[in-house]
């Protein structure tokens, strides 16, 4: 299976201390961000990605004041959560600084909110810096790249117990879990591992056109609230018709699954 | 942009009299049916197509009998129709016999319905099929190729008219309308055609991995039934885990817009 775009020009292009890093201009995407070859964003269909990793915990958490990004160093992640005036602050620990300073320069759509004095960058292992926090955190958006290499460990079970740890009393983490197509051992196992940690854990979809088969999966995992029954309906649709994806029908439309995927995640419990 | 599948096998090619068809046997996505060069369908993703443009108006209909497909040689709305106990006859109208008998041949688990006693094939146009009738069918799928060549009838406001007089007063219409990021102009237009004839007219969404965008637009239009009020939700539910894509949830969340169509189809009207 193959995905192509028209490229109108190739901006950047630099192997980093952690991977090759490439920026490309293309004709009906806009900017591309490709990390180790793979498309990370794209500039026309990445708010299906960072609205959606974002406003459903935060629309459910009660008062969200202090979030951590995982990974996330285009600043999609960042720039949705300063979206919430609750947030006081935001930590992003993003391993590779070459990320931040591309996106800087080549999607500042992406990147504006790296300037907020509510923004803290850390350029460290997201693995470590959680280990040891003790209910620090509202949400932990795990905003990360493919379970290859050093990000492995950020779909292991040690990790996801030091995130419910980093979390306060009513926190949530939600996490991109890769496609419900062509990868879908990886968000069932992901799922699985949450279970036996969170209170709640469940799968939600969305539609990112540039990533494989489309349809994606994120997983929403929390201490107590539930995105549902606890959704702060009223909260959100002050921002419905603002935002290029999220809004209040569609963070409850997120959690109805196809009937294919409704089976297969129902078989991993 | 491009999209390509590792194909496995030719299986037939040939210039029909009205379009070149053509069958591939694919790697992942299992045997896809081709017209003039554009995927109509795989097997292996044919589900939130044909489910799609069912079930929402049969769940919504309260008891529908007579249905009509126009286009959808191919045999998918039809056994999907079928699954419907209240159905007494399927009347499908494909303009290329060429479709339904390569669909017999190489597509049979889309073809299966052909045999059933309540279905009718009629080798004509669809539009001239339709003009004259009046309150007939309780149901009308409009399965159609992208609005060009012998299509482009299909997308505009006489065959509409001719649709609505050729349905029951509770009848109800279903539509495929193009990818929302790439065509989104068919939708739009059609939507705005469709509610100078149909007091209800709705978009709704279906991602269908191997089309443009994977995002796909279908539209429903009613004479009396709206598709969220009037849904028979405990009937739908009857089918829950038993089809592939549609369920009861699925049913309710496919209305749910993301913010960039909220706008863009509430600008057109």
């Amino acid at each position: 299976m193959r995905f192509s775009l028209k490229v109108k020009e190739h901006l950047y292009h630099h192997q980093s201390e952690y991977q090759m890093v490439d920026v490309i201009d293309t004709l009906e995407f806009g900017r591309i961000l490709i990390l180790d070859g793979l498309v990370m964003l794209t500039e026309r269909d990445e708010a299906a990605y960072h609205e959606m990793i974002v406003h459903l915990s935060a629309f459910t958490h009660p008062h969200p004041r202090r979030a951590l990004v995982v990974g996330g160093g285009d600043g999609g992640s960042v720039r949705e959560l300063l979206k919430h005036s609750s947030i006081e602050s935001v930590d992003l620990v993003e391993i590779d600084r070459e990320v931040v300073e591309v996106s800087r320069k080549y999607l500042p759509g992406l990147s504006s909110g790296f300037d907020d004095p509510r923004v803290n960058l850390f350029f460290e292992d997201g693995i470590g810096f959680v280990e040891g926090v003790k209910s620090r955190y509202d949400l932990a958006v795990v905003d990360s790249i493919d379970p290859v290499g050093s990000a492995v460990g950020l779909f292991e079970k040690p990790f996801y117990q030091s995130v419910f740890e980093a979390l306060t009393d009513e926190g949530i983490m939600t996490a991109q879990a890769e496609s419900p197509l062509y990868d879908r051992h990886i968000s069932r196992g992901m799922l699985a591992k949450l279970k036996t940690i969170f209170p709640v854990a469940l799968p939600y979809l969305s539609v990112i056109p540039t990533y494989p088969s489309a349809l994606w999966t994120f997983i929403i995992a929390s201490k107590s609230r539930h995105p549902l029954e606890d959704f702060r309906e009223e909260a959100a649709m002050e921002l419905d018709g603002r935002l290029n994806y999220y809004n209040s029908g569609i963070h409850r439309a997120a959690f109805a699954l196809p009937g294919e995927l409704l089976r297969y995640y129902g078989e991993g419990e």
